[in-house]
């Protein structure tokens, strides 16, 4: 009956529909906001698109409120719902009025409600002899109200077996990895991954959308450029002119990141970085690498991210939230942070994501930008735009807002003229004079949607139609948590910079990065005021240069130290490869080697790494692999980032024949070979030692007289601290070396910086005293606090 | 008497000079185009300068000409001299009076000229009662006559022991590297190296001479930005307008690269690229940087550079060397060269080196780029140019002419406010609506010659002041065509692109870079049009499957060929990692696989790297730095681009003991122990093999039984070929894979393939026939040329 009143409507059934049984659709929450705004607008779209292809329906607005004012509010909701425009007046108000009719109210408070929907909906599905398709149930409240409502469902509102259900949940889906956990674990209990759909309505804008289709429809262009080599920067964008007032008390405990980078800007990022699937329509496909493409991503540190706040953000929590005078918040209304992707595609390309309220203007897009590898032999007067490989190459999905005001894609014409479905996308031809991303609009093909269509409306058809690529799984939100929530705790702490807001911001709120940090263009002005009494600074020293047991001291504080230590070292490579051609340099494990092999691998051009053999002077016996090798430290920070060939690497032979540091396996005798074939002498250019707080040095230790003495080069040990077992270079190969540098820094090694000082050569009690090369150089690098304490 | 003469005029000798001594500079070519254009004004300028120092001078043209008519010629280039600007008239015209009386003309010819010409100045000296300080011989001349006039100089034009000696040679110093040699060295047997100033004029062009200066003046800024993190690219450009009529006998013999980049871009890149020294001030720094700057140049390839014509150069060859209708010249007269510098400071820099005739445009600049490291928040139409980081950065060193038409130094506002010297640089403010290089003129700190000087005045005086650095040592010019000659021999038969001349180039000739290579932006018309009859293209075939020897064949053109058995290792790859955790691949040495390796590092971007161990098939018993070592195939074309682990690459232990393949060395029995104890069962996921000619495989080869059977996993044999021993892989071991590939490719294997393709189990005639895993899959992939020849 109900088919065939709307399919007279509708399309005037010219064929016979197969009839494809009755959708209930449960709207919690019908006198809110979000439903006000967007929902019952999109729930009456999926009306006009979908009844009059087989289905009926019937939409059930709930609330807590009592059965008659909540009709009321509903109605009232209802009341401005509109239609396409190529829909005439008169047809509209037909179709509303039979939308209407089919919309009503209904309390949902307690578990007997729940039971009277669910009875409800069984009764007039029989009663109009229908066979029941699915439901649809649309939590549009709380996340406090979740658990209680999911109980209702599942024990008293799942359709009968065969017939489908969906529950649809909105943002915010927890505070943090543990806190979405507990949600998404409180959901599982009463629903299937299947059931459930969360939504991100980012995901139904049109140009966010559209991503994935357009890597599709445009792969033969596309598969030369979407990688490392041709892409240049991601930017992943979105600005709002408003700030939080009003809504303090939700965005003083949420920030920035919670609010639109954790999600919104994740899920865009995600869909220009994951690998294409084969079939773009298979949604076990497309959220299979999605979830790769979260696995890929590089961890964030602190550094990755700067934090701003405009200035009148903590006045408003003040009085929002009753607070005191004196209460000043942390919480960031703008955030850059940036984010690269370890995989070989995206490997050192930076995605930067950004997003705050209070700027100057309101505008959310996502850009790609190639790099520019032409040289344009004309003079630049000359160059034709459309021509031109010289000028910027570049994809932006321009989400809204903003100068066009209207979602856009925009491809350079120097790049390629793309492939859109004419049926959903038009070409437009902007206003001449309008700039955007640097070039003037008419240098791009710029395409904009035939029917802009609310993210909602968009969102609810999949809904209906199970497409669940565009819904948030549980394995992807808690991948996202997992990416974010380390950031959010090292950040719990941090001032962020204030900013006036608006045009006011100037260059206030620009940053650059370099070396996977990020950072503020504009130093803060405080910072370049000197504090009265402040702590002295680095600067304010000279390293200075003194005696340590009769040998050379050099001391400084930390960052001079081991810039000190680097040139040193280096000018020992370059002085040892020209006299002998090569550089044998043996390096110690633990933290403080860490900023030298980072500064040795970013600021010493001129080592002649080619040339320079590696050796360790001490191993745990631990495999190679393992986070606790002193190799796998100096792999992180130094072999990845220069050029030594793979045969001048020694590591040490801890791990033969699947077992650790063996006796049998001889392991030390191997490297001892090793270095007597390669060392003329087995004496090495330059040692690089520590020393710990019991005085050892490498691995030899004051309890396990091993390499104190005797002919073994190389020696297997025992350490009083985990892992015990040790391999290292003797005391006598240390001393044969040309060159023996000890590096301490510190306060803990205050103490035994003072009495090693004043002991004599007294190995076997403190192994550090035995370090004296025979005929080489011993040099003492030591930071103030070593030193001084 | 001299002295006291100019002393007198230019100073009014406040104080008495020192006495320096008397120089005589003997100018030959004196009545050349050079000298009169440049050479007379640069010496008059010397004289202005230095005269009023303490040095007595006399000036000697010389020539061929007979002596009367030689004077006259010499007179009349003479005339034009002119003063600088703030000289009055009359003072000028008593200097030039002073100049001319020291400058005469002599006929040089014979080697009694030149005795006569040493007794002159002999007796000069004398008769003035003055002593000689040194001696300048400039070569304004062609090559040709160098070695004659070196040899007459050496033997009767020396100075007595205590002066010096000093000959200026201008260029072209040879052709390629053999003649520059030979040049070279025939005039190392007349002068010592500290004698001989190579004149490369572009290094005294006022912004080209700055560049140093400026790097070290402005350390502290650059010292962060000047190199491989900061630079994007560095262009280094000289466009000329002119075409080469009336010049084609000499142009037709060199071309554009030895004409312009080979000496003067190439210097400019090494001011650019080398390493600060310490005290700029130091020749012998300067010089042993620059050479070291040279030393790090990588090797050009073929497809390092570009090569145009304009349209009309061979009808001008054709009409000024008289040659035949049809001759087409293939000498360049545009040429865009890419080239990296192969040191830590620079590595992956693009400096582009661009140079041609007959453009739309004259000018000369060094342009270097930085990195846009920046977001800025706010909308583009609110950045200020001096504050945005995110508008372009560069420091431009403009040599000459072009849109500004003077030597300028340029730098952004955006990047730092540089230091120059106020006595010889002033800021200047350009015409507004003036844009270069992106930006408007405003948009950057502007510098200018406080008073313009030509190039040669400026050597002229670095020569009298003996500052080699601004020449080109025999050392540099022969690092020089060491860099250039083979790109020279490899380009000879090359067709360079043909283009109509001027502003009508259009985007003709721009040109763009992608791993490494150089190629045109625009594809020729000619390229599309398919030609008929024309040899079938590889696009043209698809990927056949067939059975070879019961086992799955796969055969295509080469490059289908590769990227197919890439795919399919990836996926075995993938699948093996997903299984089992690990991907253990064993691979052959050769030509053949290096494509494969590349196509390995450049397009897989899921390829699970950190998860893949890399085994050898086989090893030649040479060190694995060899480049005949297998092993250095595998670092230089997959380790060196992709992420595997350190501890997952397994070379062959061929080098222990600082001995080869030595039996009680136990290296094969080492590597089986490694392969048992890592490789579940010995098993292999992938094991990649070739076929040699004679039915070889891995390195088990017919004529030696070693690893044919048995139950030796690795084992040592004899190749037939050199280096004779060899590692290798057992077959039983080969047949415990889960999967062998065998790819074979080229015409040269045509025989064996047919000759394979019919025999049995027969692996001590041919081992390759051996080659049948027990449970794992075997497939053959061949390319057309060996499969069907």
């Amino acid at each position: 009956m109900l088919v065939a009143a709307m399919c007279l409507a509708l399309l005037g059934c010219l064929q016979a529909q197969e009839f494809k049984g009755h959708v209930s659709i449960i709207l919690l929450g019908a006198t809110g906001d979000l439903a006000k705004k967007y929902l019952w607008q999109g729930l009456f779209q999926l009306y006009l698109d979908e009844a009059g292809k087989g289905h009926s329906f019937s939409f059930h607005g709930a609330a807590l409120t009592a059965p008659e004012q909540g009709q009321k509010l509903m109605d009232k909701a209802l009341e401005s719902l509109s239609c396409p425009k190529d829909l005439a007046p008169s047809h509209c108000d037909e179709l509303k009025g039979q939308f209407l009719q089919l919309s009503q109210y209904r309390q949902l408070k307690t578990a007997e409600d729940y039971q009277t929907l669910n009875k409800d909906i069984e009764t007039q599905v029989q009663q109009d002899g229908l066979w029941e398709a699915g439901r649809i149930f649309y939590f549009s409240v709380p996340p406090f109200a979740y658990a209680d409502i999911a109980r209702n469902i599942n024990s008293s509102c799942r359709p009968h077996p065969g017939a489908w259900l969906r529950v649809v949940l909105e943002k915010p889906f927890g505070h943090d990895h543990l806190s979405a956990q507990q949600l998404a674990s409180e959901l599982g209990s009463f629903f299937q991954e299947e059931e459930m759909y969360r939504v991100d309505h980012y995901l139904g804008k049109q140009a966010v959308a559209q991503i994935l289709p357009f890597r599709d429809q445009n792969r033969k262009a596309l598969d030369g450029l979407w990688d490392r080599h041709h892409v240049e920067r991601v930017e992943i964008v979105l600005k709002e002119m408003v700030d939080a007032e009003g809504r303090a008390s939700f965005y003083e405990e949420y920030g920035v990141i919670r609010d639109t980078l954790q999600n919104h800007l994740t899920e865009i990022l995600t869909l220009v970085a994951m690998e294409l699937p084969h079939n773009i329509s298979s949604s076990a496909a497309v959220l299979q690498h999605k979830l790769q493409a979260f696995q890929a991503l590089q961890g964030l540190q602190k550094n990755s991210a700067i934090l701003g706040q405009y200035q009148a953000y903590s006045g408003q929590v003040r009085q929002e939230l009753q607070k005191p005078d004196s209460y000043q918040s942390l919480t960031p209304t703008f955030a850059g942070v940036l984010v690269y992707i370890d995989n070989l595609r995206w490997e050192g390309v930076p995605f930067i994501l950004m997003s705050g309220k209070a700027l100057d203007e309101r505008v959310g897009y996502v850009r790609i930008l190639f790099k520019n590898r032409a040289y344009c032999t004309q003079s630049e007067r000359r160059w034709a735009s459309e021509q031109s490989r010289c000028l910027p190459q570049q994809i932006v999905f321009y989400i809204g807002h903003g100068e066009l005001g209207h979602p856009t894609i925009l491809v350079s014409q120097n790049l390629f003229k793309p492939h859109l479905p004419t049926q959903s996308w038009k070409e437009v031809h902007g206003e001449p004079g309008l700039r955007l991303f640097g070039r003037p609009l008419s240098d791009y093909y710029a395409y904009r949607p035939v029917r802009e269509q609310d993210a909602y409306s968009t969102l609810l058809s999949h809904i209906f139609h199970g497409r669940k690529e565009s819904f948030i799984t549980t394995e992807n939100l808690l991948a996202s948590w997992v990416f974010w929530t380390p950031l959010l705790d090292s950040l719990a702490l941090e001032v962020p910079r204030l900013y006036p807001g608006g045009a006011e911001n100037g260059h206030l709120l620009d940053f650059e990065f370099s070396g996977g940090q990020l950072s503020f263009s504009q130093q803060q002005l405080e910072v370049l005021m000197p504090e009265l009494g402040s702590v002295p600074k680095p600067s304010d020293f000279q390293v200075l240069r003194a005696q340590y047991r009769q040998s050379p001291l050099v001391t400084a504080w930390p960052e001079e130290l081991i810039s000190r230590l680097a040139s040193d070292i280096e000018a020992t490579a370059v002085q040892s490869v020209r006299l002998f051609g090569t550089f044998h340099l043996a390096l110690s494990g633990g933290s403080s080697p860490i900023a030298l092999f980072q500064q040795l691998a970013m600021g010493h051009y001129s080592f002649p790494w080619a040339h320079t053999h590696l050796w360790l002077v001490d191993e745990r016996c631990v495999p190679l692999s393992d986070p606790e090798s002193n190799f796998q430290g100096l792999q992180a920070h130094l072999l990845q980032h220069v050029r030594v060939p793979y045969y001048n690497i020694h590591p040490m032979p801890v791990h033969l024949h699947q077992r650790l540091c063996a006796e049998e396996d001889q392991g030390a005798q191997s490297y001892a070979r090793e270095i007597s074939a390669l060392v003329a002498n087995s004496s090495f250019d330059l040692v690089l030692l520590g020393m710990g707080t019991d005085g050892h040095t490498a691995s030899l230790f004051p309890q396990s007289p091993a390499g104190l003495d005797g002919d073994q080069l190389v020696v297997l040990t025992e350490s009083p601290f985990r892992p015990h077992q040790r391999m290292s270079l003797s005391l006598p190969l240390i001393n044969r070396a040309k060159k023996v540098a000890v590096l301490v820094m510190g306060r803990t090694k205050r103490e035994i910086t003072t009495l090693v000082s004043r002991v004599g050569h007294e190995p076997k009690k403190w192994p550090i005293s035995g370090v004296l090369p025979l005929s080489g150089q011993l040099v003492w690098y030591m930071d103030y606090e070593a030193f001084l304490g």
